[in-house]
């Protein structure tokens, strides 16, 4: 307990973001529930989960038999990008696995919607993150009413079946709601417009979907309340420093739960070290 | 120009390290031919370069048309997992892809010895590292004898035309060999034995490979002088701190040369800022 953001927590943060029951109108985007207050309370609390996430994952790396997927939804601009930036980016890169899920190619669309999923599962011992993921396949088509309501839920019973199939063989989600006002949103794609090296990021299609707002939450509010065999956590978003902060604690928490243990050596140190001293490969 | 490292650097790195005359006898594993002389400076220089290489990988993700590829060949110990740690985690993990190759699967080895290389190939925009590649299989296989000389020099053939393929289709390969001296592997290998937290690292096959230190630097030699249509970079490696410097400025030389640039809109910016600026959508 090293940082004042730390002492200040006594609850845990999923406890707190959990949804239990989803209603998204009565969550607020500005929030922030648990933890710090300020911008430099998150940072420096950031800088110590960092260390101790990078602890935690050299041990599940080395341990290399279970795995942790992050998984990133939420509208456009609420951050899946930037959590993968200053959240992952607190650990070894050699232990991540990042997948970012675009609109469907006509390959993939030929395939089930699981297909692309399941080929970039992350390898055990390592943390993935998916930017967007299987949920898409849940919001986009409602959204667009692309499939009828039967059909919606059977994916949504496919989902929970899947997300059971991931815990069954060692893969723990950590599934994170990036919760964002509208208002936010769109100071975030002015900005995008207003700077020549953030123009790539925008989509005049963003506006698009910005525009079915309210069908967007709808269809959100779905999906979570019918696909929570898996837990879901609702990340306020609006800020930056608290989204990025919370969900470090996130993963903090679900690693020091797994808590991975380095293998015992299957070799006998003493008689390895007594080779290693009297060897001499160039005498 | 920010560092003191960065003022002293007139030659550059690539310049400095390119092997041309492959003769690792008298490389000194121990040299800073270049750059900073203390761990102090080095790690100043290690930050300016970490923001610069930042700037130009979202510039490269952003163009979306050529990736680098870092190869890092070397000794056991000789720190190709160091390198992606300290140098690979300097940039967005978005961006990044990690590839390790161990000894070769019953799967792998039913497929050309390039079928596994292929798979992990980054994609466009992105900055990959293999922690060892292709040339295990000039390298194990010479020393232990499994294929004969015609098989070697049609495989060194094979890599170069391969690598000339990557370079065809926008791939920037960055081939650094991390040389060691076998003392300052021994005192490696020891510290992995003398720390709990380290024998996972220890393999007792590693002191068999050890033992054929010469055969293994010869191995060596003779890929490095016959697989150098793209060239190879000699990266001294008894030093973790020269060597994390050294190639992270290899990285950086690399992308500046590259000079991605971000594209421009393919919409019209003023249009988009007035069509956001009167949206609405919970109105």
């Amino acid at each position: 307990m090293n940082s004042y953001g730390q002492m200040m927590v006594k609850k845990s943060v999923r406890d707190t973001l959990r949804l239990d029951q989803v209603d998204l109108a009565t969550l607020d985007p500005a929030g922030r529930p648990i933890g710090p207050r300020t911008k430099k309370e998150a940072a420096d609390d950031l800088a110590v989960t960092g260390d101790e996430l990078e602890a935690l994952q050299e041990a599940l790396y080395a341990e290399d038999s279970r795995a942790v997927l992050l998984v990133l939804q939420g509208m456009d601009t609420s951050g899946k990008g930037g959590v993968v930036r200053h959240v992952m980016g607190l650990v070894n890169p050699q232990g991540v696995r990042i997948a970012s899920f675009k609109k469907p190619t006509a390959a993939e669309l030929r395939h089930h919607y699981l297909w692309r999923i399941r080929k970039v599962l992350p390898d055990k011992g390592h943390i993935g993150a998916f930017d967007r993921s299987h949920y898409e396949d849940v919001l986009v088509p409602k959204v667009e009413r692309l499939i009828n309501a039967a059909e919606l839920r059977k994916r949504y019973k496919e989902i929970n079946a899947f997300e059971q199939e991931l815990a069954d063989s060692g893969i723990t989600l950590v599934k994170c709601f990036l919760h964002i006002s509208p208002e936010v949103q769109k100071e975030r794609l002015l900005a995008r417009l207003g700077d020549p090296k953030k123009n790539w990021k925008y989509n005049p299609a963003d506006i698009d979907v910005r525009s079915k707002w309210s069908k967007y939450q709808d269809a959100y509010t779905q999906a979570l309340r019918n696909c929570r065999d898996t837990p879901w956590y609702a990340v306020p978003a609006d800020r930056k420093w608290y989204r990025n902060w919370a969900i470090s604690r996130l993963l903090l928490e679900t690693l020091r739960e797994m808590n991975p243990a380095f293998p015992q050596p299957a070799f006998d140190l003493e008689a390895e070290k007594a080779r290693l001293v009297n060897d001499d490969p160039l005498r």
